[in-house]
């Protein structure tokens, strides 16, 4: 863990500098792998210096109320935006709040916690960045983008095995979430940082049971690490970088990491990426960890790349 | 009502200058008749353009976590006091707020409520005049301050009857608090524009049974309404003014109403408060009812005195 990192900030608050937190938001529709992202990073971090929060625990109704509503959770009119705008700003200038709690196994509103901002807030959830102010209070923005069946077939088994619900019931709901994904949810990409894809790797047949490949849409919104050195820019490599253009004609880098991607080439990526925020400090050995604690090279880079994003904004 | 001013309020929103809402504290310990106060100040303005929020809301602890706790609910640390300066700043420059909700009856914390600002905020509670930032948020402040023996018998009848009690818990309890009570809520007596007390008249005999006086002291630290012309500064009356000293020594006016004070002569008062407003609306009549409906004048006029101020810092 970066310590020298951790000694600068604490002379800067000993000099009574306020410390503003450095925040990161991490949106997508529902199961498309938020909690799994964060999770590293919370543990790269360390608890003590950093706090993840999730907008969702802002739904304006419970289930029970929501049972007779035209909309669903992922409309922002079923939703305290307003207050989750407001939190945000709180947070982002060093406040704490008194944030509502979503309890997902009971569909019920409980007791509010107590928030205090910690030197990293990862907010993750359906609707971080659907407002202009929402957006303005983060330091990096991602958008989470697996393709649709896949993030599918992650909710089936996380609601069936979670949160009570049949496999049957989980597609009823995903029919019906249907157009407020689209309307609501989905828009947000627009506005990420870096947009991150688990999947199949395009163009290629790989058989069934092959891990899962990140594809990493890096807009040059925020300043990446310069990757260009140590990856070609070329679809040969089981790790590479590639520049396109976006679903709006604008220029970006996409970097590849195929499921398969050796340790060896995913290590060169990782120090590359590490080496450029220069602090004296390995690279944190905790990343890249699946539920199931089985560690998979394309979700370490993800998580590394976010981990000096987060760094990067806090130097 | 005084409907004009309610139409010159509504101009100025028109024209697109935010509504800062007036906020009023009216302070005191448990069961002193801040709930009661409140009420007939909300009637007379209409819930429309009136609402009360409770900062015992800002409880830290539920019931049940509190039995094993060295410190009872009047102690600031058994509250959240910081997201209660928050929200009342929030508040005060017209932001909505999603406030937390203890329950009463049962003890626990439950799901917070959304407070959107109007044009008048009442808030009420043990510990609003607390801390220097909370009373930077108030047009009046207001404590109220029965004699111990009057507001003892109040809690004991409605803790009683309504929080589920016997006399003996009240009793204990009121015990246990004391402690806390001297050293936080009473304190707060200082920080009042206004320190109303209900109880018997000072220095007279009125057998049992008589309705209550109220004793108004009005501290120069906002313009109160002129009375002087209405009322001579003596004790003969049964509605007086008397230029006195506060316990720290500094000049106070207090405003004495007798419990059987002539519906005339409290006329005459009210008539000279609300001119000064100058608005073209008659007295609210719905002012100085108790909960069980009945009128009492130095009710009525308390609530009028601080209607007054309201309206006043409305202008």
């Amino acid at each position: 863990m970066p310590h020298k990192l951790m000694r600068m900030r604490r002379a800067e608050a000993d000099q009574g500098t306020p410390g503003r937190p450095i925040m990161i938001a991490i949106a997508g529709d529902s199961a498309a792998g938020k909690t799994t992202l964060s999770r590293g990073l919370i543990e790269a971090l360390g608890p003590g210096r950093a706090t993840t929060i999730c907008v969702d625990d802002y739904h304006r109704f419970d289930r029970a109320e929501r049972a007779g509503l035209p909309y669903t959770v992922l409309h922002p009119d079923c939703n305290y935006i307003e207050i989750m705008e407001q939190h945000l700003q709180l947070l982002a200038i060093g406040e704490p709040v008194l944030k509502p709690v979503y309890d997902h196994s009971t569909g019920r509103l409980t007791r509010p916690e107590l928030v205090e901002p910690r030197e990293f807030i990862i907010v993750e959830g359906l609707l971080p960045l659907h407002t202009k102010l929402s957006r303005a209070c983060f330091d990096v923005t991602v958008y989470l983008n697996p393709p649709e069946e896949i993030r599918r077939r992650w909710k089936i088994v996380r609601d069936t095995s979670e949160r009570g619900y049949t496999a049957e019931q989980v597609l009823a709901e995903l029919a019906r979430r249907e157009p407020d994904s689209e309307a609501f949810i989905r828009p947000q990409r627009a506005f990420a940082d870096i947009v991150v894809r688990f999947g199949p790797a395009p163009h290629r047949d790989d058989p069934p049971g092959t891990p899962l490949s990140a594809e990493l849409m890096l807009r040059p919104t925020i300043r990446h690490p310069d990757l260009t050195r140590v990856l070609s820019d070329g679809d040969q490599h089981a790790i590479h970088l590639k520049l396109t253009r976006d679903t709006d004609g604008r220029p970006v880098d996409t970097l590849h990491v195929h499921g398969y991607s050796p340790r060896e080439d995913s290590a060169t990526v990782e120090k590359a990426i590490w080496a450029e925020l220069g602090i004296d400090a390995s690279v944190p050995d905790s990343l890249g960890r699946l539920a199931d604690g089985e560690r998979t090279e394309p979700l370490a880079i993800t998580q590394l790349l976010l981990l000096y994003h987060l760094l990067d904004a806090a130097r």
